[in-house]
């Protein structure tokens, strides 16, 4: 899993920083999460090849969360886009995008398949052979989900040299994948176990931004790899977090900590503050694994 | 009269190149004219105190010119802004923004008015005792116009010495400028013209953008004092500005000449040409003052 944030930023776009929008790379996937306005420039900027995205999920519907979505769209389009993108937000999210494309008289020739969501469930909402993604409903000032990307155990490891000294024949070695015995060219049944190593545990991503602190979640993502959790504010300004449905870094160190994750990622900050390293700070108080957000970090999980 | 160009490229926004949007300063007004994606950004980079803007122009509903235009409303909101904001734009910008800020719940606390164009005739928007904004109807592949901006003649130059010395009281001063004859302390008739000048000529500016090739326009922009034409392409990709009602170079070049204009200024280059100066060569063999826009160019008309 490979995260590249493109901006963590909260509120409006500035010549240097930006509002929210993450890639996260998982298993052959290219996702991108959330699309605050310029998301386009700074994929650009970080190089990442988007013309392979396939699915877009936005958490809510705040402008820098989304403002860029329209154009990413658009720009897809004129690229020559053939496949298909599917896009995952809150309902009306559909209507947006469509009445701007309408208005240009620019809609697109790939296929652009809208999912709306409106649960306040945790739902499935991807699900293939590799990983499944699952929303995690918070707790905001509008409808809002994180999303929950789970891999799924892998194949068993082949030791390609322990398998051929013992005779097994290639045509064998996905079966051995899939954990099971074989026999080999000489009739004789080889235990799984002695040609396999096991998969890599499987690694999972919360994401979960914007909210306010809501406990509730902690079930939902508990021992994760990984946890990107808003910290809007720090905890002088929890008056203001608590009025504007955020969270502080210290909330977000508490959520990570009875989570137990593997590692805390914050972000979300408001531009009030010149440093960032209170809130890095003020979350480790309660939870040691604390990295901050920046744009163009890219973290390997 | 001030431009200050804030993105003159045509499509998408890289990190080098930004879509449409410009600034114009006038007898005391800011005026943004179109809205591309990042021109919040690109407000703040070139440090335009954005806050005085009151009325923004945008020309046709293509993302390039009005992706951006949402996001700044939204930021405008967040900085606390009370006074009046003036949206002239095609019709359905209204349903476009106002869908947006729904979604959000994020209405704007301050007046958001939204004047909706659909004339293909040209139509006075705006007029005070300065100037007049006027809708030039182009020629593109949605409904689109351009802008012009006209000063209206002034007030007459007021020497204060000569004044002082023909002992006129300062009451009358205003009088003055307004081209009266006026009584001095005395009681006898002082002509206007011995203690007062002809006002600065009042200048004028037409933004033309986008549009194909279109002479209908010559005799509304005739004698401008400076001229922004969209030049997309070089005369060598022709058949592509007719296939996407856009202009070449050459074309701006030729509508210049036609309305005598002061200085012809290009701009919302196709991303497809290295160097931008063929496109200044390519008009100058038609007319003479030919500049080139560049993103953070600003021009004193």
């Amino acid at each position: 899993m490979k995260l590249t944030i493109l901006g963590c930023h909260s509120a409006t776009p500035r010549w240097d920083s930006n509002p929210t929008a993450q890639v996260l790379e998982v298993r052959g996937h290219l996702f991108l999460i959330d699309c605050g306005e310029g998301t386009q420039v700074q994929l650009r900027r970080f190089k990442v090849k988007f013309s392979r995205l396939r699915h877009i999920f936005i958490s809510h519907l705040h402008g820098d969360h989304f403002f860029g979505l329209v154009g990413l769209i658009s720009t897809f389009r004129l690229l020559g886009r053939e496949a298909e993108l599917h896009i995952y937000g809150p309902k009306g999210i559909k209507d947006a995008i469509l009445l701007q494309l309408k208005l240009g008289k620019s809609y697109t020739n790939y296929p652009l398949l809208f999912h709306e969501l409106e649960s306040t469930d945790p739902q499935v909402i991807f699900d293939d052979d590799k990983l499944t993604v699952t929303t995690i409903p918070l707790d905001h000032r509008v409808y809002t989900n994180g999303f929950l990307f789970r891999e799924k155990i892998g194949e068993r490891k082949l030791d390609v040299k322990a398998a051929g000294k013992a005779r097994i024949d290639v045509s064998y070695y996905q079966k051995l994948k899939q954990g099971f015995d074989v026999e080999n060219v000489e009739g004789k049944l080889i235990p799984n176990a002695t040609v396999t190593q096991d998969p890599d545990p499987p690694k999972s991503y919360a994401y979960c931004s914007d909210t306010a602190y809501f406990p509730e979640i902690v079930s939902q993502i508990s021992n994760v790899t990984s946890l990107y959790h808003e910290a809007t504010f720090l905890d002088e300004h929890h008056h203001l977090a608590v009025k504007t449905k955020h969270s502080t870094a210290k909330e977000a160190g508490a959520i990570a900590k009875k989570a137990a994750v593997g590692q805390l990622i914050l972000g979300h900050y408001s531009g009030r503050y010149g440093s960032l390293e209170n809130f890095r700070k003020e979350a480790s108080e309660l939870f040691t694994n604390v990295v901050l957000a920046e744009d163009g970090k890219v973290f390997d999980l």
